[in-house]
């Protein structure tokens, strides 16, 4: 998967390369993930007007997918450059102006070029079909709003989730979450929060030790999202606290005749390879840096500068982080699902 | 970098391709490393008695690196296979032997074979050489113990971490980790803690947009190692609560006209581009699941069984894990210093 | 660099990731390449009539590149899907049809889908930028017709090759190969030929030994292009004639103090990597494998079948595979020019 | 599959990962391809006394693969350094000595280093692992000498090969190319020729285009063989003096109704794709540079200098060459058939 594209360009994409031959492939599987991801969903997200129209412009051929690379295009519609050329020698606060300047000494300063996470379009993209190869393999990955601020879900209705304008599974906190999005936005800031995703039906044996364990390429992959600051998977950073005795998890057989485990405080994981159980990760989403309140920072030369950030911006990340999360967690998934056909002698014959 | 060995294989080494030539490297730049690996270290540690002595080679020539594959390796010396026998068809909970044979349907049962932390003597001794050429530039990598169990290091003192077994930077806080560890042993259970990874010295413009930012190298690297659960940069986890004004880093011109950042939150980081800034990072370590404790579990069969598990295990495995994950964080470095020499075309008529 | 499109589909691209930014790169950049690879140059060549128009979707902001990905696509205009609807059940002779559906299972059977030389215009796009930089470093390559059947150039005078349509170097033979290139067209048929490319002002120390010396990698790129058979460096197949004391190139130091070789036998190459003397490489094209006389195959069911495939063919590919052959050598070279910036230690510091 | 070690040093290897568990695989499989490669075998061959004995480090347990890193030795016995000495300074004709030089500043002279022939140890004991796993799809690959200076094998009898000291399958013109040989050595010189290499038993669906077609990667791969100057598939390059009309392969159904080709001229591929008939590719392979015949030079200051080679060098590299080229090619299908199983989505259910 390659993606490109700046957040002002002409348009952003991605070629999705290696996807098997012979899978249904149609605008709509993608354009629903898009929807989700879009702008203007809410009143608690940007209200930027992109519809994000998908095209797509190769790969596919009578409605199946060919083997050869699929390129994805979405043309940028809602663009408003001049409304950035006041801002495009200063540095905004918790942006990458800076370090791009540094790196590649230019920069299309215009809504934060390919650092935006406008950039995610291709992604979610990619993901759609992910998931639809998945969905063959009976995998299906959930995302959901596990904490803003302080507030934490502790109910998981998988029903609940795209019925709040949150994506939170707990609708009583759901309510509560949105109440203080709403009151940071009035105040012209913004909130973090906490993105769960749980991947259910995964067979065994996915992941590739040593240096692409799944954990490890799940959190190469969700840490590449613009604005995540933390991943973990199971207990995640409670094991620090933990004794051995309490935090592993215990086997025994079921009434299938099916190895599993009492309890799933490694999140579905040994070793870095799938042991069956939920996978279970989580991402720390930072408060969006654009924000309305007055900040200090400096200009290119250095000089101090008092910045308001205009624009139209998510005053929490994380609702519209659920289908990009979900996104990269499929991505990572087909790809050692398909490769793990290989990791046997005796499975070599049957192809 | 490939590594390869089993615990208790022949030996284990590693091959590391690209690193450039002309750079002086002895044996002992590397065994200084492996030697704050090794086992037996002190009494919080195994008492396995691994020399781990290492050999290199190839790619080495008259006290220089030629450019070439350097070859190193680690002969396996107090392999005690025998105690391994009967526990050959018993899955010991929270180890990685029931993934295993799932994926490959095979298994070096001996001492955790491939999937054994003994691994990580490859990744060291790597490390090491990327240490070396990180202190051409001036960057220095520093790793210590944060926490163990509810203890969490407050001061931090880099002269303090080699000073005690715990490798933690506050001294009265070390003595109280290495009590909690003592007192796990002796009921034999385990603790887990937090690894902190701080470089100083990093130049800007250190990662790849989108999917290889610093960050995201950093946690695929750092989550790749055995028994880690999480990663974070700068602020982590603690995002989720905070607002965008908070968050936020801001920026000015120091005296010396170097633009700096007023606060760290960020780690190091923006948009996955070193800012100048020292990189923090932490990862969470789990328990270690060894212990002599009674455990219930099921054989390849599935049938319950009782096990304790012997064998000389730590009862925390932060305290070695303080190199490994230093070697981690500088071998992702030096791959990015070196690209990073290629992100501007104006650069590039120096060569 | 990922091309994508099919001979028919909505368009044709490439994503070029890891160019360096601040390089000054328009569409006349790059249409000017393509121009060279279009249908319909001359009557030597196809008479399909494709603009070509290239457009530049991402990577680069006010005339520079920026660093991020350049994403190039060109649409397709003149599809006349429809003729080849009497031929999707029918596999041509010397195409991929078969084995296209051999291993996918499906295919785009509308000009040869992905397996048409159309798939080039994204290759000859990205030539385009490598050539640019390969300029800037005094870097040139040049392509030309050395042989068209029986017929080889003898003479080779650059001046020559843009002004005749077979792109021979050598006016006089031009005449021949033009005439028997119009002698086989006449006869429903089509001829082989051989294209050579050559660069000047490379540096040394170009290549990656051992699986990436520079001659590998140009195979590798070279032989990836549809329709050739063959590739030889400096003095190719003709070595296997020869004596050691004839095959070696002498050195010795010229007037200004550089190392030279009198001869250029190894074709600017020693163990993989660049000597500093012109990099001569040939490849071996086939004869178009659309030609107009009947021929005999079968349909997928494997039924007999005669067959004249219809269309719009070069009666010979040579003149076409020059821009094509240019553009994947400096492709390759453009990417060891960058890489080989850090072979040594003592050249980071530069940085 | 990486290969570490210079000619030299301590010893050479290669580590080979994602070969699939479960594979049987003992030193044996590997030696005895080792011994067809090892110099001593024949009055043909150097005389340099290598045992070239393998050593299994890891990724094989009781007789099988684990899927785990396999790491394989061979460590350097009959070196003796000193006869290198004098020529430290002096570059030899033919040699990579310059361009190691200029690319990393520094050289292992002893033997030429990484440049030496020696180094293909590590690529012919991994191609014995890949012999085995493709024996097991019935697929077989046998390499052959097709020329020597102007003697060219017209008989192919595959039972030939191995019992005259040419390695050449046709047992009169093997006597002639013997003499040759022993001619120019005597002569203090050296001469090239070509190995042919067929593989009978292919599925078809190998290779993927439009950079991995098939013969890409097995140029790549054999033009990495140091001595190499040209490669080619089928007619190679006689297909420059060919009409499309002679070159296309007509097919039809056999008795057994699988679609086959009446001509191989294509040699196994279409579009980079294997068809089911023989793959069959050459190689060029130069006359061995190391002659002792007097050759001018210069040394490192460029001075003038009068060479001769001393040590114990083939005079004709092609029959060692035979198992190289062998396991080159069956290192890259090996590749290909694992990865040929991810093509398809019906494909995948099986796994």
């Amino acid at each position: 998967m390659t993606t490109w594209g700046e957040s002002h360009g002409e348009a952003l994409g991605v070629v999705i390369d290696g996807c098997p031959a012979g899978l249904p492939l149609s605008d709509g599987d993608i354009q629903i993930e898009l929807d989700r991801r879009r702008p203007g969903q809410s009143a608690l997200t940007s209200q930027r007007k992109e519809p994000d129209k998908i095209a797509i412009l190769s790969g596919v051929f009578e409605g199946k997918t060919l083997g050869t690379p699929i390129s994805l295009m979405v043309e940028n519609a809602d663009v408003i450059s001049k409304s950035y050329e006041d801002i495009k020698d200063t540095y905004r606060p918790g942006h990458a102006d800076f370090t791009y300047d540094e790196k590649y000494g230019v920069r299309d300063y215009r809504g934060g070029g390919r650092a935006s996470a406008r950039e995610t379009v291709g992604r979610v993209a990619a993901g759609a079909i992910a998931k639809k190869i998945l969905a063959l393999e009976g995998v299906r990955t959930t995302g959901f709003v596990r904490q803003v601020g302080d507030i934490v879900a502790e109910e998981v209705d998988y029903d609940q989730i795209e019925k709040n304008p949150v994506r939170c599974p707990d609708a009583k906190k759901a309510c509560e979450m949105a109440r203080l999005i709403e009151k940071v936005r009035s105040e012209g800031d913004s909130i973090g929060g906490v993105v769960e995703v749980v991947t259910s039906g995964l067979p065994t044996g996915l992941g590739d030790p040593v240096f692409h364990k799944l954990d490890a390429d799940l959190a190469a992959s969700l840490m590449s999202i613009g604005g995540i600051r933390g991943f973990e998977v199971g207990m995640g950073f409670e094991v620090a606290r933990r004794r051995g005795s309490e935090a592993n998890d215990v086997m025994y057989m079921d009434d299938d005749g099916r190895l599993r485990f009492r309890t799933n405080n490694a999140g579905g994981l040994l070793g870095g390879i799938s042991n069956g159980e939920d996978l279970v990760v989580r991402i720390a989403v930072k408060p969006t840096s654009s924000i309305s309140k007055t900040q200090e920072t400096v200009d290119r030369q250095g000089s101090p500068k008092e910045l308001q950030v205009k624009g139209r911006h998510d005053p929490c990340l994380c609702p519209r982080a659920v289908p990009i999360a979900e996104a990269m967690v499929n991505l990572v998934l087909v790809d050692h699902l398909l490769i793990s056909r290989l990791s046997r002698i005796d499975s070599l014959g049957s192809g």
